[in-house]
């Protein structure tokens, strides 16, 4: 949105090689960002760092994105791409969908390129009340509604967080403190035995009785 | 142990009250870190920060102490205390010990004393490598292996991290990144749900199958 704004504005009257530059520039900085964040953390990442990282004054940072929170959110709407496949593995129906989703997040984190993002993104929010309430209003509004309209479970959004909140444990545990056996266990072991507690909350109506 | 060992080298052919006095000092300090830790993570705390807020030498810490990751892992200890009480809570009996154990960490992080220090070791594990191998160490010596002892399924000590991911991830969602409904829900509608995940974890031997 901010992207086409920018590109209409500097393009105005030139050649469309030039909107496309502007496009490219922005993607530029914005891979900068999330490289940043990745690497350092919301607090020790600044503008200028990014500007830096990405070859382009500091004022061309601030100029696409706005303060260093709304470089942060952009970056983490980003990085949190892969999580937004969610609404799809439950649309694809309630049998066995215990399983898909746990697999689903499992081959998120197993892949390097998509798990590092996610877990600075973690990390960033867990440290930083900023980086926190951006999280929040991003698996909010992108996430956690479309969720709990897929499912047909009382308190559904609720549901939805602990199933996310086992998921987050388990990629905090591997991966960041990584705490044996679990750091090293076989993931399709740990699918097994985590599949039936996601498919009892996002399925099963009863709250207690099991 | 290492009280005893400082304060009897210390108080070496001195008067009882010598003695209490470094056992004292040597508190002081531990509550000193145990808050600088709590309020500024592992990586913006010092020695010296932690020396002047106990109002002693620098040199006092490291003689009690040794280096920052050794005060930090003391300082673990004693925060972690609480946590200490799983084996008792699942000694108790398989009989709703999914209840009892939902509830048991529920009832820590309700209280605002025993919660900060608690969620002060996970922001730093998380952000720093040497207090994530502090925590390590101390779940996998003084924790894991104790409540693998109580349980009598297969991979006990992969489950029991399962469980501890369930609840950890909780805490973060609720308490750190207060993502709702989960900040506001009634504590004994997530114990409801969450019971059955443990009990299951802790107690039912089929991995799959339920």
């Amino acid at each position: 949105m901010s992207a086409e704004g920018t590109a209409g504005r500097r393009g105005r009257g030139r050649p469309l090689g030039a909107r496309a530059g502007t496009v490219e520039t922005r993607e530029r900085i914005l891979a900068a960002a999330r490289q940043e964040f990745s690497a350092r953390g919301y607090d020790k990442t600044s503008i200028r760092s990014i500007a830096k990282s990405a070859d382009v004054d500091p004022a061309l940072v601030h100029h696409y994105f706005g303060a260093k929170e709304q470089v942060f959110a952009a970056s983490i709407e980003l990085s949190f791409e892969p999580a937004f496949g969610v609404p799809d593995v439950l649309a694809a129906g309630a049998d066995g969908v215990g399983e898909r989703l746990a697999r689903f997040f499992i081959e998120i984190w197993e892949n390097p390129v998509t798990r590092a993002p996610m877990l600075a993104i973690v990390r960033s929010a867990v440290t930083n009340d900023t980086a926190a309430s951006v999280l929040r209003g991003i698996v909010l509004r992108r996430l956690l509604e479309r969720v709990a309209s897929e499912l047909k479970v009382p308190d559904p959004r609720l549901r939805a967080e602990l199933a996310g909140a086992q998921m987050m444990g388990i990629a905090i545990m591997r991966y960041v403190i990584k705490i044996e056996p679990l750091a090293s266990a076989d993931m399709e072991d740990v699918v097994a035995l985590v599949a039936p507690t996601l498919q009892r909350y996002l399925t099963d109506p009863g709250p207690v009785e099991e």
